[in-house]
């Protein structure tokens, strides 16, 4: 089976739906707005999850993708707001969209992202019930996204985060949305009450994998040159699971270094440096690296209970390359 | 029958079942943000409309009463956004979030209102068909707001607006909301085609009515003074009703005035008194006003085949309380 070329398949399968759901209009500046991170590509991870999931219970992915359209939309939404927040430049080798269409164009057309993928939820063909449960599920959803991303914000003004808190703070931002793909392509595809569970399992430890794994490239993959990312996430007191671990674990002159440089905006390219070698020196990196391995375990284990199929093999090749990819 | 009365008491009604969507919780900042606005009271009058038009039509109001919640968050999300974006200071004569809780967590508390609507919207009961046709309604309403809000931040930087242009955008920013929840009250009250055909006229009438005599109550009571509200409209270029009519009608001398002074942020006092008295000089302070009577009018002709009942009247009031309101 090769992933690779499954997951691009299917990506293209996605964008002709959600292209249809994003048709231009007037305001002209508007739909570019919106359109321009969508439209941009990305590997569609999420939809992918959930069309992967369905057919693992047997279902037709072409019934979930009302609902890959909606997931999609919701990521991206909070993608344009967060993006917002965290003053940040580039997102898929693009302007933000902020930079681009300014502050305001970006806010609103996060907004209509955001209510096209209630509009999409409400295409789905199922029975009324199970659509209250799916549409319920979706609120909730962003609610918890809605306090993952408060949380991180309050984290970075904070000297120190432990590990749970860390956890709790990514399962809601980042996990809970892969939980929900995986949970509505089992209900939709027909799943029984257990592998419904397993998926729901199985997209929460993979959020969770997927998470912590950015954190370790965003560090391992700048290391060679300390660039401007790892300097910037230093210096503003971003809590990844390395920088939580070396602040839990310093002690002695390690702890003094962490409490004077690390969040500090004014450090230099020497402190970063000195912080990251403190990282290292502490394990953190490696400490991180295992753990997104160990939360891979976890999804693959969870789905155990999965009837063999190629299409639960996808989901397994999913978990490793969740934390193999490099970008 | 007395209109304050009623709208007091129903605002009471509303006021619990909201508090009922918004509890507390954690990241405490968060919850607390979202619910500054929608806590710190209003007039319900979206809500007000929804169940007086459900009554209407013989519906039981109690049936409603999910997505006036929905409505009144809606309404909520976008002046919290919007706030943002017009960098204002007060509303309801509180700190805006954004200035309370800074700007990220007022973006984040916005998203949560939103979800939250969507989450009112699925606990109403009503089969599922009519749900699917209100939810797109409500869908395609955000749309409309969206658009709105956009045109109305272009008009700013816009030399001219034309009165149509003008109308287009504050129907959507406006009066779509208004019409929607008289739609909405219409449907889930099982009136006829003709009685929802002739609400929604009334709701996007009434929102009109409604928004121009905003428009000329902004400036009329702040006539006496000339205060800081008319002359940073003024300097910002902002296109209410009464400065389209101004532009498009001024010639001359006027027109070299407002082409100078209208827009332009360094604007003296004296200028702005200048451009104030043109904007009399020219009737459209005075025609703004007219505007706004006659929609009132055609609201309460929209609704001439319902049948007459108190709860009809209740509708009637409320359009000549649209124009009379000193607030």
């Amino acid at each position: 089976m090769d992933l690779s070329f499954n997951l691009e398949e299917k990506a293209e399968f996605i964008d002709n739906f959600l292209e249809n759901y994003l048709k231009k209009q007037d305001p002209k500046t508007l739909y570019d707005a919106a359109r321009h991170l969508p439209m941009a590509g990305g590997k569609r991870l999420r939809p992918f999850i959930l069309m992967s999931s369905c057919n693992a219970v047997g279902g037709d992915e072409k019934k979930v993708m009302p609902l890959a359209v909606a997931i999609e939309l919701i990521h991206n939404f909070t993608l344009i707001h967060d993006d917002i927040m965290d003053k940040s430049k580039l997102r898929r080798n693009l302007p933000t969209v902020h930079i681009k269409f300014g502050e305001s164009t970006a806010i609103i057309a996060g907004d209509l992202l955001f209510t096209k993928a209630f509009g999409a939820l409400n295409d789905i063909d199922i029975d009324s019930n199970a659509k209250k449960h799916i549409t319920n599920g979706m609120v909730n959803c962003i609610e918890e996204i809605c306090k993952g991303q408060q949380l991180d914000l309050e984290f970075e003004k904070r000297k120190i985060v432990k590990e749970t808190e860390y956890i709790e703070m990514i399962r809601k931002k980042t996990a809970v949305l892969f939980m929900f793909a995986a949970e509505g392509g089992a209900i939709i595809g027909g799943g029984t009450k257990e592998e419904i569970k397993a998926l729901q399992s199985y997209g929460n430890y993979l959020g969770l994998a997927f998470q912590i794994w950015d954190d370790y490239l965003d560090i391992s993959s700048d290391e060679g040159t300390l660039g401007k990312d790892i300097g910037n996430d230093i210096r503003n007191g971003k809590k990844t699971l390395i920088a939580v671990h070396s602040l839990n674990n310093a002690s002695g002159k390690n702890k003094k270094i962490l409490d004077e440089k690390f969040g500090n905006i004014k450090a230099t390219e020497k402190d970063v440096k000195t912080v990251f070698n403190i990282f290292k020196e502490l394990d953190s990196v490696e400490y991180a690296r295992n753990t997104a391995l160990n939360y891979c375990s976890m999804a693959k284990q969870a789905i155990e209970i999965i009837k063999n199929s190629k299409e639960k093999q996808i989901l397994i090749e999913l978990a490793d390359y969740s934390i193999s990819r490099e970008n």
